[in-house]
C-alpha cells in the first residue's frame, strides 16, 4: 500500500550527515525527527538543563520544536512554532539551537550520537471535529460553572427528581437554587415544559424560590415567549465549546506535570 | 561515534510487518515512532474525530500515546501513562487502540499507510533541573500572586526606591501597601535591613501604613529576631517553584491552543 515518499532516513549516521539532514528539513520547514544521546539547555522564563540521555527530537513545519523522554507525554523540553534554528557540528557534537524572540528563549539540544534522523513532508489536511454528548455539556458545567454564570456552583448533575432527572442544579452567587435543563440541540418549547415540570415538583417539596435556565446552542421559534411565560432563562451554550472545556480539563492535569519534575 | 544499538527501524513496510513491530514494542515497553497516512477517532470525556492525514505516532515505555501533526506542539491526540494496546491488521489498515481505563477512554489510531516505523530502547537517566534567577522570582509573583500570600495584588516590580530598586510592590486583602524583598538564597540580616531602608523611604513620601516582606527559600540564623524589631514579615518561597510557576504560565498557553482548534 506505500507509495514512494519525499523523506530521508538515515540510521545510525555520522554527526555530519545527520548536521546535513537537519538543516534541509530546517530549510525546507519539513518535519524532523532525531534519536540519539543528547543533553538540553533551556534558557527564557527560567532555566533548565537536562543531563544527557537517549531521546526523541521532532521539529515541526511551523518552527515548533518538541525534545521527548522515553516516559511521560509532555515534552520536557519544547518551544511553539515560530523557532529560528541554528545548526552546526563542533568537534563530534550535533548542536540544535531552537531560539524565539518574543520571549526570548532558546533551547539548545547537543547530540553526541544520533540513532536516527528522519526528514519527512507529510501532507496533512485532514480536518480535526470535537464533538460533545448532553452528559459531556452537564460535566463541563460542573467543571467550569462560569459557562452557565459567574458564581454559580453547582450541587449536583442527573439527580431524579420525579417526573425524571434533573441535568444539573446548584445555587447562584446569591443562594437562590438554579435548575438547569441541557438541550445538546435547539431549545424547544418541549424542553422548557420540562424544565417546568421539574420545578414545580422541587417547588412543592421545598418551599423556597427555584430559578430555572434552560441551556443549548440555539433556541427555536417562539420559545422565548414560552420560557417568559413560564418565568424560565435562557442560556446559549456551545456543546464544541463544552469538549474544549473538557479537553481542557485533561490539559490541566497535564501541566501539573511539572508540579512533580 | 554510534554504537550498536536495540532497535528496529522499518521503511515504508507492509502494515503486517508494521503490525509485528507494534505488537513487540508495546509488549516489551520500548518506545516507538510510527509515522504514516492515519485517521484517529477519541473517545472519553468528549469525542473527536481526525479526518485522514500524514502524521507521527508515538508510543512510549509508560504506555502514553501522542498524535503529532505536521505544525502545532501540542498533539492533536493523546492519552497519558498507564494505557492498553491493542493492535491488530485488518485488510489493509493498522489499528492501534490505546485504552485508559479511569476515565474510561480510548484513542483509536487507524494507519492505511506507513512510511516509518522504529521501535527504540532508549536509555535515560539524565537529571532534569530547573533554576529561577530573583528576576524569575519577581515574574513568578507578578504571575502568581498567590505564592506571596492569598488576595495580594502586585502593583509594580523592580522600581526605583531610593537608595536602591524595589523588588516588586503591591496591596494585600485589606489594601495596605507591600514592599516585597525577594533573595534567591538564605535571607540574611542585610537583606532584613535593606528592606526596612526602603520601607521608611516609601512611608517618608507616602505617609500610609506599609507592609515589608522579606522572601527567601529559607531565613538565616537570628533573622527572625532583626526582623520582628522592624516589623517586618518572613515567607518561605521556593525559587524552584517559581521557576515551574513560569513554566507553567508557557503550559497555559500551550492549552490555549484547545480554544483555536
Amino acid at each position: 500500500m506505500s507509495e514512494p515518499k519525499p523523506f530521508t532516513v538515515l540510521i545510525q549516521p555520522k554527526v555530519a550527515e545527520a548536521e546535513r539532514v537537519v538543516k534541509e528539513a530546517v530549510s525546507k520547514h519539513l518535519a524532523l525527527i532525531v534519536v540519539g544521546r543528547c543533553w538540553v539547555h533551556y534558557l527564557g522564563r527560567a532555566k533548565s538543563k537536562l543531563e544527557p540521555g537517549e531521546r526523541i527530537l521532532m521539529i515541526k513545519e511551523d518552527g515548533s520544536i518538541l525534545v521527548h523522554r522515553s516516559v511521560g507525554y509532555e515534552p520536557v523540553n519544547w518551544q511553539p512554532p515560530g523557532c529560528i534554528f541554528h545548526t552546526r557540528s563542533k568537534g563530534d557534537v550535533l548542536e540544535v539551537h531552537a531560539i524565539r524572540q518574543k520571549p526570548a528563549e532558546s533551547v539548545q539540544v547537543y547530540f553526541d550520537t544520533v540513532y536516527l534522523v528522519a526528514s519527512l513532508d507529510l501532507l496533512d489536511a485532514g480536518e480535526f471535529s470535537l464533538y460533545a454528548s448532553e452528559e459531556d455539556m452537564h460535566k463541563a458545567i460542573l467543571f467550569k460553572p462560569s459557562i452557565l454564570e459567574e458564581g454559580f456552583k453547582p450541587i449536583s448533575y442527573e439527580k431524579k427528581v420525579e417526573p425524571g432527572f434533573v441535568d444539573v442544579y446548584g445555587v447562584d452567587k446569591v443562594g437562590k437554587l438554579v435548575v438547569v435543563e441541557v438541550k445538546r440541540k435547539m431549545a424547544t418549547k418541549e424542553a422548557a415544559l420540562q424544565l417546568a415540570k421539574y420545578i414545580d415538583a422541587i417547588k412543592a417539596k421545598a418551599d423556597r424560590k427555584v430559578r430555572g435556565i434552560l441551556v443549548a446552542p440555539s433556541m427555536g421559534k417562539d420559545v422565548q415567549k414560552t420560557l417568559e411565560t413560564l418565568g424560565l432563562e435562557f442560556k446559549q451554550v456551545d456543546p464544541r465549546k463544552c469538549a474544549e472545556i473538557l479537553q481542557r480539563a485533561e490539559t490541566k492535569k497535564l501541566s501539573e506535570f511539572f508540579e512533580e519534575t
